[in-house]
């Protein structure tokens, strides 16, 4: 059976949102948020174009989500990002109740598992989709950075 | 000596911002990040009002700092907050590079402390100033609710 809407589908928008991040010199993570397979929010690492430590992708698909969703919890949604979330974004998730997490590559030295940082009861938390596409992204952008300087 | 900029003076403001959100029927937490003796930024929880889990006194006070400063990390300064910053706010921080976390009262359940969160090496964190005034106000916002309810 075709399913369009599987979580390698909505991965892969999270990709494109990292792919903006990428050609605004950003570190290349993004993310969507996703609720009966609809997309209703996005957002890319904006760190710094808004110098802004609090600009992740998730902070702001968060805000965007809740906002069109019309309260601030996430209950039903699940949130696709292309690197495992940091403390900072695990923290943000154990407050919104989102019910699932999906990520790509994982961060073994700032992310949210490693640190063993508290999820809502509720989340679930799974990692791996098009993780080699994700990861790939980034190291693309790193080495960039290392031959500018 | 008089010191008229003490950690007492500043979490006096802080505690300011936080009857600011009582007053909007938010859950009274309130922020100023200093450097030099001087208020750079404010914050309060707006979590309520802008339907926004992310909208806690401290994250809004880290982005105000930055954009004060120009500059995404805060190193140099120190945030004065009234309650134990949570996950996100402490993962938030680590990332800001910040000197210096002042707050007054503990959160046992849902504070970093307890919760682990990593804090940078360079930050130094420390508690109890004005701890019962800061607290008062939380205690008095959720008998007030419960006799609303």
């Amino acid at each position: 059976m075709i399913e369009p809407f599987d979580d390698t589908y909505f991965m892969q928008k999270a990709i494109q949102e990292a792919e903006m991040a990428f050609e605004k010199g950003e570190i290349p993570v993004g993310a969507v948020i996703v609720i009966d397979n609809k997309i209703i929010a996005r957002g890319h690492n904006l760190t710094e174009t808004l110098t802004d430590v609090t600009a992740h992708a998730e902070m702001q698909a968060i805000t965007a989500a809740a906002n069109f969703l019309g309260g601030k919890y996430l209950k039903g949604c699940t949130l696709y990002v292309t690197l495992e979330p940091c403390q900072m974004c695990a923290g943000a998730l154990y407050w919104s109740q989102i019910s699932r997490i999906v990520y790509g590559a994982r961060d073994i030295e700032r992310g949210c598992i490693n640190l063993k940082t508290k999820l809502h009861p509720k989340t679930k938390i799974e990692g791996g989709i098009l993780e080699d596409k994700a990861s790939d992204i980034l190291k693309r952008f790193f080495i960039m950075k290392r031959n500018l300087n």
